[in-house]
């Protein structure tokens, strides 16, 4: 589709903001086209200017109203905003999300909003990785601000969202579960808490809950602020963005943005290296029957799983396994 | 500790039925001792006997109470039980969970029951993989039933459990995150569903939500039955049981366990497989400086991630990347 030497062509056109070009990146990335890798690898030293705000939370809780509500205001400022809406869950939700989608569509016709939405594509276990890419894509097209959305309940690593600048969990009354995670520590503390659909009666309860956990984690330096909102009325939504601007400005001014953003690209150089040789190894017991016979001595119980998954390396990558350690057992 | 050759004495032991056998082999493999490898392979073909039901369930839902409870019952009844309690949450959650340790402590005197509790050991991410190692060597040791009980909030690939041939998630009143998971299908669909602390308000109303979730993934074959319970009474807790053996026969009769373990024990081949990978990589990042200066340059923005990510990968095994897809870009 694109010439030999077109990455170049479409590099120079995403950096200077053609909508077009960003999407075509986009998609090429995500059908995991080497074009597309190129293109990210071309514009890469140009990214790192926008503000990346990452929400998570459990499904249903309105982060997607959310989101159509932050942009309008970010652009009612005149800055430049960029969507991406991660949805790793099951076909069988499609219909309430496209109900979620529904409501981002008042920015559709904005040439100042850039939406995509991207849904978990099998096994791969490539998502995360690929929407970071994307969202450096969208960073490097010169948006001023990038919104990662995702659904994530309760759990310690929500990749997605771990490249954030700032993340900002977003709950709504009966988040019980949610609650409970981050008083055993199973989900990290995000750096803002919003309780949506603030006209609930249970959303006084559910605020004083969150406080009462927070306090149990007492932390130096910025203190986690518990934000009610009402997406659909767009009540506490200017509080919103004036919290994620006071975050940000307290993390250019103490040094701890750069220290963050180092922390989430080491990490996301690991995830890379790990999802390549997930692959290479996928790659290789699809294609050799003799591993499949490995397997099914596993399945009969001659053979122990470790020493099947040892076997299995050592057909595929020899310096690999002389490298571990068991081998003296 | 062990002298050369001691494995297969402590196999044999452990195979006996022993429990200080079985404890200092659990011991051995979360150490990753090489002796405690090659105990799993020595008394893998000995396996597969037990029935292994795993409990998952947002913290607070009871689960170790309703765990101490199924091995009361199970004991009355003559068959010996082995508890495995993962908790992959953070340190500052310990307080509540030693609480949840008490409730087993009935059961410490009782040689028919043997309890392990094991924790998040860092980054490595070899939690599930060891969890699944300990499973069978309970399961090789001769206890009817290993229950496997661990913290799940709404993931779709709460690992741990995956080992399981029958799986109960447990719920509470309150539990609106989960509900929300399951019906957006963020999380998969258990065997059996319990909602614990029954004599709630609101109990009624969560069984009915979560029928009516049930009811838009319609199943055939086992229907998902949908129990109440009050662990800490102890109401409800033989109807569990008679559920759960219910699905075993179920699956039985079927041909479906053995389909069923088949696919647990592949995917366990290939994670026990990445996990060395991981390590192996992680490994090198830590004795060679060079990779960090990569790493320099990706924070400096000079170097794309994607492209450090196959830098790293170049040294570390050259035989994987050259097999890799995005060289002709």
């Amino acid at each position: 589709m694109t010439p030999p030497g077109g990455e170049a062509a479409l590099a120079e056109r995403l950096l200077g903001g053609d909508r077009r070009a960003l999407a075509r990146a986009i998609t090429l990335v995500e059908n995991d086209d080497p074009l597309g890798w190129a293109i990210v690898r071309e514009v890469y030293p140009r990214t790192g200017r926008a503000a990346i705000i990452g929400l998570t939370g459990p499904p249903g809780a309105g982060k997607s109203t959310l989101v159509a509500e932050l942009t309008k205001l970010d652009r009612a400022r005149g800055r430049s905003v960029a969507v991406l809406s991660v949805d790793p869950s099951s076909p069988f939700s499609r219909g309430a999300l496209l109900g979620d989608r529904i409501r981002l569509s008042d920015h559709f016709l904005d040439p100042g909003v850039f939406i995509r939405s991207m849904a978990s594509r099998g096994a791969l276990g490539g998502l995360s990785e690929t929407a970071l890419q994307v969202a450096l894509l969208m960073d490097a097209s010169g948006r001023d601000t990038v919104l990662v959305e995702t659904v994530g309940v309760g759990q310690a690593e929500v990749d997605i969202i771990d490249h954030a600048d700032t993340v900002v969990l977003v709950l709504m009354p009966g988040s019980g579960d949610s609650i409970q995670a981050l008083k055993a520590g199973v989900m990290e503390i995000p750096d803002v808490i919003v309780v949506n659909k603030a006209d609930h009666p249970l959303a006084d309860t559910m605020v004083r809950e969150i406080r009462s956990v927070l306090a149990l984690a007492p932390r130096s330096g910025w203190q986690v602020p518990v934000l009610r909102t009402s997406a659909t009325s767009g009540e506490g939504v200017a509080e919103l963005l004036a919290t994620l601007d006071a975050h940000r400005e307290r993390l250019e001014l103490e040094g701890a943005l750069e220290e963050r953003r180092r922390r989430h690209l080491r990490r996301e150089v690991l995830a890379l290296a790990l999802q390549r040789l997930r692959r290479d190894l996928e790659a290789a017991l699809a294609a050799d029957p003799e591993l499949d016979r490995l397997l099914e001595r596993v399945v009969a119980r001659e053979l122990d799983p470790r020493t099947a998954a040892a076997g299995i390396l050592e057909s595929v990558q020899p310096r690999s396994v002389d490298a571990g350690s068991d081998r003296g057992a």
